[in-house]
Order: structure tokens, then C-alpha cells, then sequence
């Protein structure tokens, strides 16, 4: 038995909807040669991570091993795929490879830090394939929500990988490759050791709709309107762009593309020659002179983004154009988990205007860009693989997913970030436990998730501030009284004096009582601060803030 | 003309759902005389309220007025028409009324501010009424998902009112007083001057379901698990808690309830009365040692809460019972928006122990409390009133149902907090316009929403924190370097440097700088040091820090 193994190493996305990266590995144990297979990021909240700008998937293991790593890999041009390739490139340096559109969008990214384009190659689709050290690795078109997605063909020395990326079940996606089950089962009867399977939907019981469905139904809704409608989608799913857009220019709207992001995937999808039949757009300048119904915007901010189009159209105005009494409001969009206060809040405040706000509630005006239950098993039946490795999912959605894949007699694992499967046996095993997490981009700056940093910031937003500073002199006798700044906390407590007055009377005392022994010791003087200032808020407003103290000693 | 007027204020619950409280007033104009009908809470999010313990309507302008308010009265037990009767009773004093169970209910609530009992008076239900001033209230028992839910008929000089309170149809509702339409029709048929309606479902266009659809469902489900089955619903839901507990029951297995909140709800409605044949329960300590498969928990934290029993067992364990493979947890519940993200990551702890997580997703063990679109339109025919006024609900909610009850011929209209209505004549009118808004308790203090403390919070958790100390000497010269603590920042910026130094490196530089007059003057001098901070936290970082800044003069 030959001692080269298959590993497949997920460090981001099996475990969340977000930040997929994946390892795939060959060669002598601890001497692989690896590539990864898309570099997401996932997007931060209140509740967790306060104040950062994107979540990034801790890439220390493999950039440890960067001199073994051939390639990075980029399926498609969604953010959760290729978003980290721009902050993560020079911790990694290996060549990135895409097809043309998602090349692009990956050269946009990785130009942001100064990185030259050449670090991007394009690749032309399957049956072509590139040879990656010990991998072949060929780019099989799926459709899904944006242009180019595509499953991966990844021979290796102990077999066939097939990775799925992203995709759907659709015959007519509007833009992009139509669905190919013939394709696939010649892919699926030359034998593949492992399909590894978006699991997004997999909770999802009825069978995908196909994005064609929906123009008739955007039609009648945008023909009925009597005043301007608007309508907001991903940026990124240019499909539904075009649908809108069709349905818009169909129902004699003059479109108008809102908001940077949309601007520049539409821009960036001509260029590449993937949209080819998009109607023409008004610029915004002109579309405030066009009467409003005849007018259509398709905006981003479908996710209740702060600063996004929608969210300025729902506080006033973006770019000159307001939105008022008798106008739609159209969300062609699901709400992802977590994000509806935000949407709601949204909605809320065009109601408040007196537009109609139109969402998907029937069902009429989205469709899902994955795999549905029924269409996953579709997948499975074209691929026939030896192993079923779920990715793309939360624990529930893998968990779900290696049950349906077992129930129907494949081999189902359900492997997350840090498991390392080796792939070579007859089973997929084990093979070790690799330490991930995530990364923050905060502000300019990468930090870890268990630095500390993010948790010290929701301290401060659950239990407010207090700056304690005390002056000792040389002679370690304090200098006047002990100071408090106060910080998100209320002014005055349960006694009815200040807050700052009833702790800096309590720090004051607490000081008069210290010995030598602390009152020369920094640690222990300020941990006693601490303490006594945490304790008498805790008495005058019920809640322990955070502490900072600063002792100055005059030298 | 008479010279007096009947007006009806929304001081909460008419732009939200959560922390109800209407008043009406009859009288000369500025001299009414008052009921409050509700006064309930709503929930805090990191979003916008981080550190808050509960959301409550601000009620300064009745306080202001307290000498004319006759009574606080409340529809049911339900926490956002409940929850701030205890923290807000000393500001109003009226008395508090309530059918048997809510008065118990609420009793608790004032207790606890050490308020006497008597504050809280009990009413029986319609055909009494009970005189306040120039009304004259009865207590409609309602179906609802909670028993005794009560709309009142409010008699006045000026007609009849009729305040649905939460109500849903329901012929069977399993707990409390089935759906009486012939009780409705007759009130309505005396004549109601303005009907103020829950638009909770407005949006919902099914006709709704009863409550006793359940059991077959949930018991069904039950018995064909094999391992522990643990139930989740809103600890008021004592209709479902019957229902659940029965379906367990009726499938051989004990029920034991966990958490405290929906202990003392089934106790206080065994007590009142109104819970009379609940399926005998075993405490926690006897539970652990049932067989897995005869044993059934029903425990608190549907909606993800991080302390309740839900979060406990999904993190390990609550009261010495662990949950483990091949055990099924229900969420016999829907997810209110927002929570989706506390709710999902419970499941996917569960998922990982091997837990199966079942939810409504397919509508089997669920029905909402509230009347659906064509429920509410029964309600509108029944109740046939001159006038109707939406409320228990978002704009958007409001919104829509006053279109409804207007293309049905009613006269409808969006009241929102803080508008003051006429009923007293041919049309609702806006009366006045009222300064409304939200109190906090935060901790064991009230603060208002606009005092910014809350905002310095949130701005903490975006930005982290510096502090910054300056000791001046006698001659406002400085004494050593300034000094920098950082709290929730990166140690490293940009510069490769520690942060702090590079602070306090450019802080020092422009004290060097500074002349006499920004010395001298503390105003100045502070706000140039945070500029500074601000300034070169930004380049090295990418963030700009909230910064405290404290300069000490030594005397």
C-alpha cells in the first residue's frame, strides 16, 4: 500500500454559511502538496464581533506550510468564495486561479493591496484542466446565483474529487450555464472517490425553481405600479439583475443601477463578456427627470445594510432620488438569518412614507441559488461517489446532509473546519484535529478571534466604562483624590448623588485605609480600585463596568 | 356641542410590538380624566441596547398628569402588556386592574418593588363593568395563547370603544375561554364608536388555526422517538404547555417542567384556577433517573435566551440533566425576528451532540396567538365599529390593516405613538402630537433612550476605547510623557510598533508643541489630545478610538 495520501481539510465553511476554504492535500503524510479551494470571508454583527469589518478564516496551518501549497482556487465570484483572496494573498502567495468573470472580481480584490494582476490566471472551463502538482483540476460549469460558478474536477494519484462549489438545479438561470446532468454523469460513471456537496438547502424539502420563473411574475407586479418601484437583490446575483432588469424594461422602465457594488459586478460581467443582452441603463443624474412611472431602480442593501442604497432611499434620499407616497418597494431577496431587524427596520420606515413594500412572502419573486433536498439527491445519483463529504453548512445542514446521504446507501461524513479526512482508504477517516478559527479584519488590522480584543469591546458595551486615575508622590502618599471618568453609564445611582461623586468618595477611602504595602504596589492598588469601583456602581446602578485605572506615581 | 372630548394615546405599542400602553381620556380638553390600559415591556438587542435589561415606554407625560389618571388596567399576562407595571407603578400610583390570573401575575411584578398587594385589584370578566371616573370598563374574555386574554368594552359619554386586546379566533383553544362571536355580535350591535384592533398577522392571509390542532401532531411526534424528548415553547404559552404535557403524556412519558419562569406560570394558573386538569409533573431531581424514553422536559428559552434552560442543556446540562445522540429537542414555537441568530446557534449545538432539532418549519407544532388577516375581518364584521384604530404593531403592520379596514368601508387610521386622536367625532382626527418615547432599565437605573448613554456604548463596542492622562505641573508645564491604556484596540498597528507607544509617542509631540494657551486651558487642551489619539489610531489601525481623556493639574 502505497504511504501518499488524499486529505481534504476544510478551515472555513463546514460549521457556518460563510468564509469557505478548503485544503485538499496529496502526497507523503506531513509532506503534502495542497491547494485551497476558495478564500471567503462571512460579515461580522453586533452581537459577536462589534466593530469588525469582515471575518476571515484563520489560515495559520496552511501558511505554515506555504511553500507545499500549488494554487488557490476560486470557484466563484461571491464574497463567502473569493472575498479574503485581497486580505489573505501575502500570507499565502500562491497563484490564484478562476475563470474569467471571477478572475476579475478577484483581480479587483487583490489590486486593493497593491498585488499585480498576473497573481490571478484565468482558466477556460471543463473538460480543460490545469495541472497543479500531484492534482488536475478542471472547472465544471453549475448553475447558481452568479455567472461562472463551478464545481471542481480534481484528479489525484488516488482518485477523482468531485467539489461542488455552489450551484443549483436550474435548466434556465436567466445569465450563466444551464444545469448539464448528461455532463455530470459522464463525470459521475468515470468513478469519483468523493463528492464533496453544498449542504445549504438541505433542510429545504421542495424541489428548486428556476430563476425564469420569476420575470412573469416581476412583470405583472412592476406593470401594475403606478408610481416609481424599486427593487433590491444582491449585488452579485446577476441573474436576478437581468430578470428585474427584463422585467422592469418589459413593463416600458427606464432601469437605473444603484449602489457601487451592483455597479461595478454589472460592469465587470459585460467586460468579461458574460452579460451580453443587459438592458440599457439611465444613469442616475437622468433618472430624477424621468417621470416615476416610468421609471425602475434596482438598488443594493437587500440584507438592511447601513449604508447601502436602500437603507438611504428608506431615511431619505441616494443620489438625488427620494421615494414617496404610491411608490413599491420591492425585496427580491430571502433575509439571511440575522439580519432582519435591520430589514424590518427598513421596511418600517417606508411605511411610514407611504410606499408599499412587496417582499417574497408568496413566494413569487425569489428563488434560492441552491441545491433544494430533492436536487441535492439528484446530485448525489449523477456523481455516484464512494464518499459524500456535506460542506457549505452549518453542523445542523452537514449533519443533515451526511444522514440523508447515508439513508440512500453513500458513505456520508460529516467533517468541520479543522477535521482532517484522509480521503485514501475505503472510508473516510480522521486523520488528525487542526486548530482554526477565524480571523478579524479590524479596521487596517488582522487580529484573532480569541484575542480578546472584540471581547473587551462588548465588556465595554454591556457594562459601560469607568477611567479611575490616582497621583502618588514620591513618597507613595497619594496626591489629592482618586478621579472617575464615566463612559455609558448613568449619571446619577441609586443614592441620588453622582455616580463619579459617590466612587471617587468610596476609591478615596478605600486608599485612606491602604497600607504601605499596596499603596506601593501597582497591582495590588489597582486591583483594589477595581474592585471597590466595580462594587459601589454594582450598589448605586446595578451593573459592574468595566475599570481602567491609571496610576501615576511622581518620580 | 358638548365642550368635552374622548381621546384615545398611544404611549407605546403602535410602532412596535412590545411594551403596550394606550391611554384614553374623556373629558374637557387638558383636564380628561385617564385610564391606561397596558403597560408592558419590550426586549433589549446588542444592535441598539446593549447592556439594557428592559425596554419600557416612556410615560413622563402621564406622570405629569397622574392626578387624573383613574386606573392602570391590563388586557393579560403577557410581558409586553405586563412587564413594567412593577418598575413603573410609583411614577403613576393609580391602582392596577385585572381578571383573577393577570392581577396574580401582576401582583408578583409590584411585589417586588415592594409595593403592596392592594395595588392590584381583581375584576370579573363581561357582562360586569367597573367605574373609573367617566368610564365604565368590562373584561371580554378573548382566545388567545394565554388564558384570560381580555378586550375591554370601555364605555363613555361619547360612545362605546371597543379594545380587542391580543386575541386570535379560536373555537378550541385548549386553555382559557373559547372564541364567543355571538357575545362580539351582540356588543357590536349596541353600537361602538371605535374599535382598536391587534394587527399582529396582518400579513399572515391564512385563516388562522386553533390551538387544539396540535396534540395529534406533537403526540404522534413523540411516540415515535426513541431517546429523551425536551419541548421548548414561551413559558406564558400555558396552552401549549397543556397541549405539550398532554401529547407527552398521552405518548407514556413523564413531563417535567424546567425554568423558572415557566414554573411559576403553571403555578400561579394551577392556583387561580384556571389551569384545573394539568398532567401531574415530576420535579428535576426525580427526572434524572426516568428512562430516556419515558421522559419528556418542557423548558423555557425558545427564543435562544442565553440563561435559560434551552441555552443550558444545549450547552451541556440544566439542573443534572443532559440531553445526548438520539434525543429530540422541538421548538414548539416560531423564532421572533431577530433572534434567528441565538435560536440557530442552539440548534447547531445540539446538531453537534447528536441531537435531533425538530421546529414548524412544516407548520405541525405551532399556531400563533394572534388573528390573521381574515380572522381580523371577522372581528371588523362582528364588532361593526364607526371607526378603527390599529394598534399592537410595526408601521407596517398599522398601516396595512387600516388600508383593509378602509376598502372594507371602515374608517380606518394609523395611529402611531404619540398622536393623539379625537374620537368624539364624525372621523377620527389627530388632536395633538405628544413627546413619546422609550425608558431603559439599565441595571437598576431608568434612563432615557435619547441620554446618550447608551450611545457611548455602542460606540465603545465599534471603536474600543483609549484613555489618555496629562499631569500638568504648577506651571502648566507637563509632568513626564501622557499616558495611553487601550481597551478593545490591537497592541499592533501598522507601524509594527506597539500602539500605545506610537500614541503616546504623538501625544507627547503635540503637548511639545502646544503653547501656553492650550496648556492653560483644560477644553482646549483635552480636545486636542483626542483629536490627536483620534488622528494616529486611524493611520496606524484604521479606527478611530472613543477617548477619555483626564489632565491633572497638580495644585
Amino acid at each position: 500500500m502505497s504511504s501518499e495520501r488524499l486529505i481534504y481539510l476544510p478551515l472555513g465553511g463546514a460549521g457556518e454559511i460563510g468564509m469557505n476554504a478548503y485544503v485538499y492535500g496529496y502526497g507523503p503524510k506531513d509532506n503534502e502538496r495542497f491547494i485551497l479551494v476558495d478564500l471567503g470571508v462571512t460579515f461580522p454583527d453586533m452581537d459577536t464581533t462589534p466593530g469588525v469589518d469582515l471575518i476571515m478564516p484563520d489560515i495559520a496551518w496552511l501558511e505554515e506550510r506555504k511553500n507545499q501549497l500549488e494554487a488557490i482556487i476560486v470557484t466563484h465570484a461571491h464574497e463567502d468564495h473569493v472575498g479574503a483572496v485581497g486580505h489573505l494573498y501575502n500570507r499565502l502567495g500562491a497563484p490564484i486561479y478562476a475563470r474569467a468573470f471571477t478572475a476579475a472580481i478577484a483581480r479587483h480584490k487583490v489590486a486593493e493591496y497593491g498585488i499585480h494582476e498576473g497573481a490571478v490566471r484565468t482558466v477556460s472551463a471543463w473538460p480543460e484542466q490545469i495541472d497543479l502538482g500531484p492534482f488536475k483540476v478542471g472547472f465544471v460549469p453549475l448553475s447558481h446565483s452568479i455567472p461562472e460558478s463551478s464545481a471542481l474536477v480534481i484528479d489525484t494519484p488516488a482518485g477523482r474529487i468531485f467539489h461542488s462549489g455552489d450551484f443549483k438545479i436550474d435548466a434556465t438561470p436567466v445569465v450563466g450555464e444551464p444545469f448539464d446532468a448528461e455532463m455530470l454523469a459522464e463525470i459521475g460513471a468515470s468513478g469519483v472517490r468523493a463528492l464533496m456537496c453544498d449542504s445549504t438547502n438541505v433542510f429545504s424539502t421542495a424541489q428548486g425553481r428556476s430563476e425564469a420563473t420569476l420575470k412573469p411574475n416581476l412583470e405583472e407586479l412592476i406593470r401594475s405600479q403606478k408610481g416609481m418601484v424599486v427593487a433590491t437583490t444582491f449585488a452579485s446575483n446577476i441573474a436576478r439583475l437581468q430578470s428585474l432588469a427584463e422585467a422592469g424594461q418589459a413593463a416600458g422602465r427606464s432601469i437605473c443601477l444603484l449602489g457601487r457594488a451592483m455597479r461595478r459586478m454589472v460592469e465587470t460581467a459585460v467586460t468579461t463578456g458574460i452579460l451580453t443582452n443587459f438592458p440599457t441603463t439611465i444613469p442616475a443624474e437622468d433618472a430624477v427627470s424621468i417621470p416615476r412611472d416610468n421609471l425602475m431602480l434596482i438598488v443594493t442593501g437587500s440584507q438592511g445594510e447601513r449604508r447601502a442604497a436602500t437603507a438611504q432611499l428608506a431615511q431619505g434620499k441616494y443620489l438625488g432620488l427620494t421615494m414617496k407616497e404610491g411608490d413599491t418597494f420591492l425585496f427580491s431577496s430571502k433575509t439571511i438569518p440575522g439580519n432582519e431587524r435591520g430589514v424590518i427596520r427598513i421596511m418600517n420606515q417606508f411605511s411610514e412614507m407611504g410606499v408599499d413594500v412587496v417582499d417574497d412572502a408568496g413566494g413569487l419573486y425569489h428563488v434560492s441559488g441552491h441545491a433544494n433536498r430533492p436536487d441535492l439527491m439528484t446530485m448525489h445519483d449523477l456523481i455516484k461517489p464512494q464518499m459524500l463529504v456535506p460542506m457549505h453548512g452549518e453542523h445542523r445542514h452537514l449533519r443533515e446532509h451526511a444522514k440523508l446521504a447515508t439513508e440512500r446507501g453513500y458513505q456520508g461524513i460529516v467533517a468541520v473546519n479543522g477535521m482532517m479526512i484522509d480521503l485514501t482508504g475505503d472510508q473516510p477517516k480522521v486523520a488528525e484535529y487542526i486548530e482554526t478559527g477565524r480571523t478579524y479584519l479590524d479596521g487596517s488590522v488582522q487580529i484573532g478571534a480569541m484575542d480578546g480584543i472584540v471581547r473587551d469591546r462588548i465588556r465595554m458595551a454591556l457594562n459601560g466604562h469607568v477611567t479611575v486615575t490616582v497621583i502618588l508622590d514620591e513618597e507613595d502618599d497619594p496626591l489629592g483624590e482618586p478621579w472617575c471618568e464615566l463612559k455609558g453609564l448613568p449619571e446619577i445611582g441609586r443614592s441620588g448623588a453622582p455616580l463619579a461623586d459617590v466612587l471617587e468618595e468610596d476609591l478615596s477611602q478605600f486608599i485612606g485605609r491602604a497600607g504601605a504595602k499596596t499603596l506601593t504596589d501597582d497591582d495590588a492598588l489597582e486591583e483594589g480600585l477595581r474592585r471597590v469601583a466595580r462594587k459601589t456602581a454594582l450598589d448605586e446602578i446595578g451593573k459592574k463596568p468595566e475599570v481602567t485605572v491609571v496610576i501615576s506615581r511622581l518620580a
